[in-house]
């Protein structure tokens, strides 16, 4: 990272991807990409599973949908390329093996910086993916060191600790958050308090992108949103349409543990031997 | 705990205590707690050293203050022996070494059935009290396994973690919130995102009891609340006045670790092994 770059443009680009249509989705992504590198974003987020939508009705849908999407992350690097950015988005990764994994590249110029694989998966993901076995990562980028997790991974607080204690100053959650269709347990807005507080107590910015519309049945909630490392809302949840976020954004900031005013430290002050987490 | 328990109301008192007045604030905690078991409370929470104050401006004081709050424990079990009640609230403890702690006490009409000594120290607390050595406690009572914490221990998502994972329904968090004093840091809700973070992801319930006034300059938020284990507010934050909170809370809910309507399982989908924390 450069010392030099005080505060850059986060875009969070809440799409309503189309599923199972690869072609479809890489020039949504694509479009989304370019406005937000011409509005001079130079972090832009995209949802999970933004290359092939999310509710297959079978494996092999989803497989089909991987390997007619494979061109997407080439595109999203040539459009980084023009505004020297850096794109975190959700794809269905087919590897060599044959495995599917619900994935997050980090791309750039140069190509793919690196790919996490959801550690934690949600519902009938199971059935789809296999669970990332690598520790999230915290890539080291021009812009800084990018924490990555997706979705239902921020609902364990140990991961998002542990990639800001692992050095990210920005957690990114490329995320698909259905309306509703888990009951009572995904309401609205908890997904808002849970990125917050993890901004709060760990003193980074952190920046979810969730995707918009609607698929067999399943509604997304649309609540995208950037924060500061107050835990302050600095774009707000949009909600009910696509849109993009913007919010300009100091990373260096998430370098200070100190809560602003005191002489109290977020990190220094945790007593692990006091935890019991295992 | 008796699994003929279906539901216990429980209750924050979101009390004003006095500087240093001891017998002011042994008065004002028993009438409180005599007000909540009336209106059938069985689990009542009181704020951070709800029997001395706060704003101490040397050890003296807070240790005379201490002292002179010495009996305030046994007017608690008194109350709370008339309605089967649990009490648990802060106090300055005062050990036989000489040694002063910001603790909880938890309550009943035997007697102190547990206390807790805070272990991250806020502030100028760092300069009063001694940090507590002891693993935060799950104390199994006649209406459930409480857990205990302290204000600021709240901002460590690995103690409510740990707490949930040794069992407790609820956990309750004897709390004072100084608004403004410590800049952006402290803002007037993000204490309730923390909470409600908190009670979703360990699918618990919180209950967190803030104090009320102002002394020396500090004013404090008010931001009491009971949330459920999705998450939800059952008690809203009061603010700007004192009052008391009351929520009818089925503990045993909270032994279901599942997402509502979901086969994913807020325990058992952890994976330790990728979160890299120490």
């Amino acid at each position: 990272m450069s010392s030099s770059v005080r505060s850059i443009r986060v875009a969070c680009c809440q799409l309503h991807p189309i599923l199972g249509d690869g072609r479809a989705n890489a020039e949504r992504t694509r479009d989304a990409i370019k406005g937000a590198v011409e509005a001079g974003a130079r972090l832009i987020v995209l949802p999970e599973l933004a290359t092939t939508g999310y509710v297959f009705d079978s494996e092999d849908q989803a497989r089909t949908a991987a390997q007619e999407s494979e061109g997407a992350l080439q595109t999203w690097a040539e459009e980084a390329a023009r505004g020297d950015a850096l794109v975190v988005g959700g794809f269905a990764e087919l590897d060599a093996a044959g495995d599917l994994y619900n994935a997050a590249a980090v791309v750039d110029a140069s190509g793919t910086l690196a790919i996490y694989r959801k550690t934690h998966l949600w519902g009938t993901e199971r059935e789809l993916f296999t669970a990332g076995e690598a520790i999230p990562p915290v890539v080291d980028t021009r812009v800084g060191p990018i924490g990555v997790g997706v979705c239902y991974d921020m609902f364990f607080p140990e991961l998002t600790r542990g990639l800001a204690l692992r050095g990210a100053e920005i957690i990114v959650m490329p995320t698909n958050a259905p309306r509703g269709s888990n009951g009572a347990g995904v309401r609205d807005n908890i997904g808002v308090s849970i990125a917050r507080a993890a901004a709060h107590v760990n003193r980074v910015f952190v920046a979810v992108c969730d995707r918009w519309g609607s698929e067999r049945g399943v509604e997304w909630v649309g609540r995208s949103l950037i924060a500061d490392p107050e835990g302050d809302l600095i774009a707000e949840p949009p909600g009910d349409r696509e849109q993009v976020l913007f919010a300009d954004c100091e990373l260096a900031l998430a370098r200070n543990k100190r809560w602003a005013g005191t002489s109290n430290d977020a990190f220094d002050d945790r007593r692990p031997e006091h935890y019991e987490l295992d």
